[in-house]
């Protein structure tokens, strides 16, 4: 954690920014670079009858951390997504309480 | 948003209904129709030692509108579904804050 | 419901444990085992400018049942999973409101 979970952009685009990305998210969150995963998921989107493009979009799965910190990684996300010539993307942040989390069947809080 | 997430029901299933679908959508949120994404999520399924059909399951992934819209997008999704001769289907709504979704990068709350 | 939703361990390796770890689960949760539902999700993951394996992550949607309930099932996903030569592993609970949970269009509460 965080957990990047992506749609609507390529693997290849994703690993393209990764490192860069994971540095600066691990500067902004504070804490190991190793903390990160970025999941591509392959999906097929619909709309109007027909196979359509996946439109851009990563949730964010983390612990908690406040405004700050979501409206910096957000920013962050978005910049490096932007880079690869994508024009659009959104981001959503979805949150895991720590006792709810478990690690090797350990919970985290 | 509204994010439908599909598992367990075909891209061309959820195609053939998706322009009807997405109007109707549209009625009951009274939003336009572009707001809506339909993607289906490409996952093996298991139970019993072996490979199984997914259960057909979509997510609804939306800022909060409230128990009679919501009502009403679960049966008008299932009536969809349903008509694609999938005789059980379940509808779960997940929530966004507006303060956790960002479009290209600004928050939206 | 409970639903597992799984990421990094391969369809054949959840299938190996699928028998015992519904059985378990069934124990557990005091429900039929025709509750559970195991879905694989077909990923591609990247870091450090390109393609690794994804780290193993399953994430549980479900009713809340309380701490007790929620630790001994994330500790019998654990102990299966890793029975499976894979060391480590993450499990995070997601909760439905069951009236935010539709069956064939009606809510379950």
């Amino acid at each position: 954690m965080p957990q990047l979970r992506v749609r609507g952009i390529s693997a290849e685009q994703m690993a393209a920014v990764s490192t860069d990305l994971v540095q600066e998210m691990g500067q902004i969150c504070e804490c190991g670079e190793d903390n990160f995963t970025i999941d591509v998921f392959h999906v097929t989107s619909v709309f109007g009858g027909r196979t359509v493009e996946t439109y851009p979009f990563i949730e964010v799965a983390w612990f908690e951390r406040g405004k700050e910190i979501r409206d910096r990684l957000a920013a962050c996300i978005t910049k490096h997504v932007q880079s690869q010539e994508i024009a659009e993307v959104e981001v959503a942040f979805t949150v895991y309480r720590e006792e709810e989390y478990y690690v090797n069947g350990l919970p985290c809080g």
